[in-house]
């Protein structure tokens, strides 16, 4: 493990992400013994965006537990073809916690049934505080600016709410989970929000149960069959670690057991993904050989 | 034309509807020269529903031009799929204006871009009411139950909000049409309106032109072609007559420059078509040979 | 009717046709007596294609009967994605029988459950044979070049095949269908052909029933809910007529009652319809006004 | 590693599977070092069916490299419904390795373009051969079986074949593919395959590489994103290993870096995939820990 070094990360940046006049660009790692390290402009700090899924689902989970979530969040791939929402047939649930339909029902689920708008948010916003060690803050512009243009999630919460699913009323769901995407750190921070779910739910700075196993089980699963949108397939194939992006450009991988890992660089691709932040953990997890399909005895490290 | 009588009408009633313990149930044929005969129960009236929508969309047609509105719905046949919500790929149209999407769609383009609701939804009431030839109500209990329940119509509004393709606020629609759904009329009143489809927009009693000829043209189009829900394919081998039911158990078929039909019975099947009611249109049309791909010189009249 | 001359079909092509080089272009009508009115180039010779489709599926419903072919066959319109080969959910069966998995089924429903390949297209030639009043040919060159490039239909019939729906071996069926595609007619001959589904199934030459009434009405029900491929919706409105290309570059169209109207000109949109034959089509429609659902009291002729 | 005894295996078939009146039963893990524990009816054998779909694909990724077989064989799930065949839109490719139409693509692409179809299973009969060190054989009954029923695979080859994307005769490869699925081991045979997808391709018993790393990484993701049909989503969150089941009741698991696990009992539930065989590597995963996801550090043996 003492091989991860500032050195390393620099070079990784170097040969794998090319350059973009001037977008900023940092990658960390954090260590299950709670050392970060990182490279590049690691004070920048962004919206989490669609990068708070996983947390939130997990904390859905463990607080009205696996079955009752499973009622209204599957656990399959979704293809999302243009302009078309769908619900799982038969069920009406949202088919996984990764697409917003999903995001929006686990948001929902955080908290007591009579919470309003304001309490549910406040147990949101102190769990990434709780991952991060410190008070996070929502970028309120950004937030308001995703209320004025909601209608796709409006829309979304709407149908949840047809199929009573949604535990809230839907225009007080869609303005939380807008806050939520709202939530700022950096790179830094996010590494050491990965290496929550790489160690079971465990805080790597304070040791501490953060999340349960189970449900940073079912968070690490979602993530690696369903988190990196329509490239999930090629993404498992070449680098084959639980994933999420943000369209922020940031971006954060779990390697069980190992490490988290974190990105950012806002140029995105077609499929909303940042392109460097994905090309940067693609090269890392080849360096260190983390492919959790790709293991030979003893491990790699 | 001499042989449509009462007992023509009561006989079809008979023979081919069956007994429902005491349900309702009406037939009525309106002549193109404005002579309307009836049977059964013409005195019960009923919501439109979805009765309404070939009509609003005529109206939006004649307002706005067929290349206006084309933009925002098209003119395909959609399979509704359980509890998926589709507008058109690649223009984000709703697909028809049989569905609620393009229903919605149809009735925010009626009027003047600034009008509110009230003012939009009094230019609607005003052509049911010409169509009839009286002042037509709103049941407005109706309307306001349709309105605590409206999360898909909205799940739609907001959809098509984000496409661009509503022209008014999503909220604003979806309670107009709510109040267009709950439109009252009786059986007499349906044939009426189906006999201006039948004769090109030309009232029937009055003479005077009511909708535009093409306009006409699209609407009886859409009816033949997706009228009938899932059931369109086997009522155009059967019945062959444009159509369109309400849920309230109504249903009306236009026979081209021959004249309008239209039947009402509330118990409804899987599709959500009037039983009986569908059973007595495809009856008259069969004894007097109305399917309009199945003509033979000189007509059958 | 006597207002349809040679000179109004020629006004009709140099109008509504453009200009192409030197391609081909023919134009059709056939009157419910048996008079055949042409302009163009009536004389040139082409492969029915698809054109076939309705005639043998309403061979097969003569024979087999309604019920019989329904199982087999369904009259839902199919929208037919790329590379994707589908059934009806649940059944099984071809969609429609215009589409090539229904047309392969049709096909195989022709003559005695013993009849060999050879036995069963003779059958099927025959018909066409009493359409066009002569012996009618096969192209066997482009007969044997389909044959060589059939792994699509091969595909469709072993799939139709192992739903119990094929009615015969997929290799020989594959190969009859194809024979039949190759028959080759003029556009005179297929106005005539269009006039026996114009007519409920009379010949207009002869005054013979060569196709039985409720088939004629379920061919041309089909082909105007199914006929022009995805282009479907569009004509329906626009031209409003039952019709049936071939990849030929040929197209037929029925105004039941009134006309057997066909065209030829082999460039094609990407719909795989003649460009200028549907054009033409929808100009004579509109000139005489024959859209079926636009029909005001007394008619337009 | 030493925890796995025989009496750890009888423990969890006894406890985990159930009784089923006489139904063979059968649980084996093979060590990295090459040591096989079984227990339960491990001298039955069976047929392979689609277990040997992931090591064909792994030969042809060796043969062929990964950027030809990725020209024809995708990487993405695929949700088969009922009767329908689909190809990936716009590269024609199979979806993937595991269903149907991406085993047949795989299958052809074993050995040299122009091997006949003796020469091509002889290949492939090898690599199984040298995975369970003895010459395997075809059960000739099951695989004639196979012959006089493969409209289905023989409509996808067709479709393949179309697409440009088979690489050999579509009857030549359906028959094939069927003694390819004939091929007979028993339980220990199979954990021993399974082995060396755990060891990055080395055979656990000689030390030799039979399969290359990169291969067996595909192999190993295909397997864990697609592997065990539309059960997939929930395996992936309980179990979380590669695995892939047979019609015949077997199934196999890889644990990377551990073991490789397989079970035999013929019921199947909806999803093809064997009820007890499941149930037992489900408990065995459980047991020592060995989802991939949640791993914390040192890991749990």
């Amino acid at each position: 493990m003492s091989d991860i070094t500032d050195d390393l990360l620099k070079e990784i940046l170097r040969e794998a992400c090319g350059d973009d006049d001037g977008e900023p660009l940092a990658l960390a790692v954090c260590h299950l013994d709670g050392t970060v390290v990182s490279a590049g402009d690691d004070a920048v700090d962004f919206c989490l965006q669609s990068a708070t899924k996983p947390f939130v689902y997990a904390l859905a989970l463990d607080q009205k537990g696996v079955d009752e979530v499973a009622e209204r969040i599957g656990v399959e791939p979704s293809g999302e073809a243009f302009n078309e929402i769908s619900l799982e047939a038969g069920t009406g649930r949202a088919a996984n916690a990764l697409i917003n339909a999903g995001a929006l029902v686990a948001h929902s689920l955080v908290g007591e049934a009579d919470d309003d708008e304001g309490t549910r948010f406040e147990k949101i916003r102190r769990l990434f505080s709780t991952l991060v060690g410190r008070d996070v803050e929502v970028d309120e512009e950004v937030a308001d600016a995703e209320a004025d243009d909601a209608h796709r999630n409006l829309a979304l919460a709407h149908l949840l709410a047809e199929e009573q699913v949604l535990a809230d009323d839907p225009h007080e769901v869609v303005r939380g989970y807008g806050r939520q995407c709202a939530i700022r750190v950096d790179v830094r921070d996010l590494a050491l929000m990965a290496a929550v779910l790489a160690d079971a739910g465990r805080h790597p700075a304070t040791g501490e149960r953060v999340l349960g196993r189970k449900a940073v089980r079912y968070a690490n699963s979602v993530m690696f069959t369903c988190g990196m949108y329509d490239a999930a397939g090629d993404w498992v194939y070449q680098v084959g670690l639980p994933a999420k992006s943000g369209v922020s450009g940031c971006l954060f991988a779990v390697a069980p057991g190992r490490f988290g890992i974190a990105a950012f660089a806002p140029r995105l691709d077609d499929h909303g993904n940042s392109v460097r932040a994905a090309a940067a953990i693609e090269a890392l997890s080849d360096r260190l050989d983390l492919h959790v399909l790709d293991m030979v005895p003893g491990g790699s490290d």
